[in-house]
């Protein structure tokens, strides 16, 4: 087993009494990250239509990168050329990047899984590549990313437990070969491993035992938030979370909504990544303490109220829905830009919210209001 | 003759020896503009991607809006009742508005010239409108725009001298019937008369001289930069400029390129708008200092370099031209919020270094230098 002697650790500061949620600190060498905490989703290397300054003042504490979109544009040999992700980008905070497992299936027909790896073509121009556990450890590593994801299948849902059984079995030995490809004792990366199993608790056991042989810095729940109904993925996570070692960070990858990380914390996780407030933004659909609101929508063209008189956001604070429902409706930039501000500062301000409520032991007070605010 | 109360007023503070180029000071009731003064264009209510506290970091003074656009959507009526432009798109300094006349004639077959008004069908939704002079000036004042441009015809290019005629004698007496329909003694908006004549000197002077029997607050030269060749533009320039009264401003509508910006100053403009910063940002083309780049050539592709090693814009200082390029080809957001802000700030830039220049009287050898840095 190769361990970094990277300054990457995880530090459990509290353990909420009436659930499994709990308060920690990550360290990286780019600093410290309070947990729980949410990712923002940064694809192309850029969170879409932000500023990193302003992602930065909204309290974005590390962001999420995609090796399958960098790999193929503009290239990870650019990228490392040019000083790595975080000076191309100019951002400073941690990078977490996935392995390009999720996007690489999701291309339906353009790919094709082997023992090697996943071939595919890509999305782009139609070019060949192959993807392997290897080359993926390879690209992270170029971009510079501070949380490196092993190489893993995507099991879509519903999918045979046969099916399930053997890329469950498939992944671990990709697993060992990511970890096998992270040089020992000197990379400041972490390197976190992948849960799957489908929705079968024996092969979600089988998988955690298997990284936890492997050892990494940190371990994912991956093939969640994948189309299944929500109280399947919360018992699932009810079931896996607490396989895992409670000294190493814990991710559920691709979720979710705000209930979804509310949920997720109560059952045990640290971290979270997901499109939805980016993309719902662009979408012209809004999060507030109240639930979601469609700023497009005929009621709000003459109001002048802020989207959550609750928020004190910048765009709360100096925007009217009225304004934001014109700016939607013209399909102007800033459209996107405004909201997807105020989107992913509603998902911070969640999580400043969650990990305050863990300090103070007022967790299962906060989940209550949490729920009520949404049901007036 | 109705003149308004208003604080707006006009002083000249310095004429350069060498040219016709002058330095100013506008002060309105929002605060004062020092010219020569170029305005960023906000067609919708919104300078295309850019926050309002960006604008005004990069010297913005005064921006452009359009009444023909903000006319249709939201209705200036709705704008009015929830406080005005300002107030809505959460901007404190000045805005000039365009009287609508250019964008209604631009409809070509949608619209019909009558001496009432211009009829048009909306491009949004084909609803048909009848633009007056007097309507004109009620959305402008409805939407609290600081400086209100006259209701005119502009002309194409070419055109015939009989229709010139023609049309600038209508545009005089939709002039009059702006002045008119702007109330007397209470307004805080100032109204600017529009110099046609297309390009007949004759007809320019006949229009100055028309412009000038009806007294406005400032005078603007229309039907420029409508495709002539550049030395007519600077030949109507010297022609007109000088016809106008010097205690007023001096604004050259829809021009231009950072050389028409110099020439026009040069041949006595105080005032400019154009979309070329923003538009030409959204198509990667960007300003610099030794003249035009367009960002999405292969020759970027590796470059560690800012878009300006001689700007010090917040883009230049903090991104490469390679990611610049890779945000322009994968057709991100931040790709239009970045080099708009460049753009803009370049444009922004050149007026401050042109009054500088005027104020320590080395406005001639400003002029070189400008020249000499894009010949390299």
């Amino acid at each position: 087993m190769a361990e970094t002697l990277s300054v990457f650790k995880y530090d459990l500061l509290q353990q909420d009494k009436g659930s499994e949620a709990r308060r920690g600190r990550i360290t990286t060498h780019r600093g410290a990250i309070e947990t729980p905490v949410f990712m923002p989703v940064g694809t192309q290397g850029t969170v879409k239509g932000l500023l990193p300054e302003t992602l930065q003042e909204i309290g974005a504490q590390i962001i999420l990168a995609n090796t399958y979109h960098l790999y193929l544009r503009p290239g990870h040999k650019l990228i490392q050329q040019l000083g790595g992700l975080h000076k191309f980008m100019h951002w400073d905070r941690p990078i977490l990047t996935d392995s390009g497992g999720f996007q690489v299936f999701s291309l339906g027909e353009l790919r094709k899984i082997t023992e090697a790896g996943a071939a595919f073509q890509s999305h782009l121009d139609g070019s060949r590549h192959l993807l392997t556990p290897e080359l993926s450890i390879e690209i992270q590593r170029a971009l510079g990313s501070d949380i490196i994801m092993v190489f893993d299948e995507c099991i879509p849902h519903p999918a045979e437990r046969q099916y399930v059984a053997e890329s469950t079995n498939l992944s671990a030995r990709w697993a060992k070969r990511c970890r096998d490809a992270m040089p020992a004792g000197s990379s400041a990366s972490a390197l976190f491993g992948i849960v799957q199993g489908g929705m079968h608790s024996d092969l979600r056991q089988q998988s955690a035992e298997q990284l936890q042989e492997i050892g990494f810095e940190g371990y994912a729940l991956g093939g969640l938030s994948v189309g299944e109904e929500v109280a399947l993925m919360y018992e699932m996570m009810e079931f896996s979370l607490p396989l895992l070692p409670p000294d190493k960070p814990r991710y559920v990858m691709g979720v979710g909504t705000p209930e979804n990380l509310v949920e997720g914390v109560a059952r045990g996780c640290d971290m979270f990544d997901c499109v939805m407030p980016t993309r719902n933004a662009r979408n012209g659909n809004l999060f507030t303490s109240f639930g979601k609101i469609s700023i497009k929508q005929a009621q709000y063209r003459e109001d002048s109220g802020p989207i959550d008189p609750r928020c004190s956001c910048y765009v709360c604070r100096n925007y009217s829905r009225a304004y934001l429902r014109h700016l939607y409706m013209s399909g102007e930039i800033l459209s996107s830009v405004l909201n997807t501000h105020h989107n992913l500062y509603y998902y911070q301000q969640l999580m400043t919210e969650i990990r305050t409520a863990l300090e103070k032991g007022t967790f299962a007070e906060f989940r209550r209001n949490f729920y009520q605010k949404r049901d007036r």
